[in-house]
């Protein structure tokens, strides 16, 4: 059975967090075993988890914040657009994609794409 | 060839207007030939012009205003956040889905799918 919406809006609101705060395991934690990540949109899309790990594990050193703007469920899917905030040093950087998730009966993410290019990258 | 990321856009603003002001006709000029509609995520998906036809003859009569609040690029696809405004009298209804489409290499777009639920659509 499809989740609730308020279900699904938990797993985006922690992966949200995860990815800026967390370690690559409490993003894994959100992934349904097999689930696919495209990031961006286009380019190769990750199939197994060695892969999947190798992805996240360059974002968790970043000193990063990250805050949910808009969030849209759909039976069993989600679309939200988030911004992340990445500091090295004295320079700060800012992205916001929008991402696409479809999730399991337990609301576990077996698929994430997310939308934005190299562009949307700011220094702020 | 994938289109450049302006003309996606550009069609991505064209759509936005012709949603809320345009005829069924502006709208599906904007679509290929075999494009698919799913709106919302988890409906059944339309797959012929008769019925894309039907799904924006439903909005043709309706005085609307909208809003390109944000649009995400990555490749040939597009996922973007509006904002559609309905006016029924006295009465104002406010929506605003995340969609996102896929694009030919002539910049229309092969498929939409549109992230939203009831619950988002608000009276103003």
């Amino acid at each position: 059975m499809t989740p609730e919406p308020d279900v699904l809006r938990k797993t985006v609101d922690a992966y949200v967090q995860a990815v800026a705060h967390g370690t690559v395991d409490d993003v894994l934690a959100l992934y349904a075993e097999g689930a696919t990540v495209e990031d961006p949109a286009g380019s190769e899309v990750r199939t197994t988890e060695a892969s999947i790990r190798e992805f996240y594990a360059v974002l968790e050193p970043i000193e990063q914040t990250s805050e949910l703007l808009t969030c849209r469920i759909a039976a069993n899917t989600a679309a939200f657009h988030f911004r992340l905030t990445s500091h090295f040093g004295e320079n700060t950087f800012e992205v916001d994609p929008i991402d696409v998730m479809e999730f399991d009966d337990e609301a576990r993410i077996t698929s994430m794409r997310a939308y934005w290019s190299p562009e949307d990258l700011k220094q702020v």
